[in-house]
């Protein structure tokens, strides 16, 4: 049960967005923002595994599943070899860039100053330009925020994580904006 | 200098928002509705406290000055007071409301598990109500994204503390909506 009373059985953050609309419309808007928009050269799939990568790092199950399975949904993995990515990403069959990116990720979630400038020349070494770089560090300092807002609160999540993979494809349809009128 | 070249010598966040006009726009509206919106019982000045000694914890000097200034601004502290705020809120002369709030808003810092029911209830019998309890926890998690964004593509900021002071009644008296175009 969640620390306060939502007044709706929505799980996670859609419980959240739905008690708070007001909140609900630019938190939703940047992650349509980050995440779906087509003015990007990383792909849906690899800005949905950043977002995924950080939520698993911040322990965030509800997050970690759901862009999980929509990251799964686009990358073409399964459940397990999105799990093996979150676990160790150097030794998946990843580009060298989403790498380095990862890794820059994996930094901004502990704390913005572990970013190294080596971390940001590997990247470029990959062939990360800046709005990549950029783009990298703005979804992982917004899903230490999603992560923060959905547990922050004590919200609950479905356990069974088949039900994201089940509902992975709308959301890779309908995106984030008014997503509160969806179910998960 | 940055890690990113942003096109502009503009501090903080600011030359991010300057650099990335698409996500300063639901950016700085979350801001606006977190920190300004008029139908909120936590005042400008506890909200923007909240903001300041997560970014304190988070050790970003731009945003902890920033909103350290506007913060004091509004409850009438100077920059000592609002110091003595972020090394030890529990000595200094603020309700107990305003208090279990803030403890809240440090467990949020951590990672929302932090967050525990005990935390809650002490702030429910100190008077706060639900929204008080989500405006607290989504603005400490909003500063984490913030903080790290500031600080992950290793933005400049003005050393002197006087110029985030001299600024914070235009800050108070504008907003956070398009404030790239002011200067600190």
């Amino acid at each position: 049960m969640a620390h306060i009373e939502l007044n709706n059985d929505l799980p996670g953050i859609r419980g959240l967005m739905f008690y708070s609309p007001e909140t609900e419309a630019p938190l939703n808007a940047l992650a349509e923002q980050l995440l779906r928009d087509d003015n990007n050269s990383l792909s849906r799939g690899e800005r949905e595994l950043i977002a995924t990568y950080v939520s698993y790092l911040n322990d965030c199950f509800f997050c970690q599943n759901v862009h999980g399975a929509v990251a799964g949904y686009y990358l073409g993995c399964n459940i397990d070899e999105i799990d093996a990515i979150k676990a160790n990403f150097s030794a998946a069959d990843l580009s060298p860039k989403i790498k380095a990116l990862l890794a820059i990720a994996g930094s901004v979630q502990k704390g913005g100053k572990h970013v190294t400038t080596d971390q940001i020349e590997a990247a470029r070494a990959e062939g990360a330009d800046d709005k990549e770089i950029h783009d990298t560090v703005l979804i992982a300092a917004a899903f230490c925020m999603f992560n923060r807002y959905v547990d922050g609160l004590g919200t609950w999540a479905p356990q069974d994580r088949q039900i994201y993979i089940n509902r992975a494809p709308e959301r890779a349809e309908v995106g984030y904006i008014s997503s509160i009128f969806k179910k998960v």
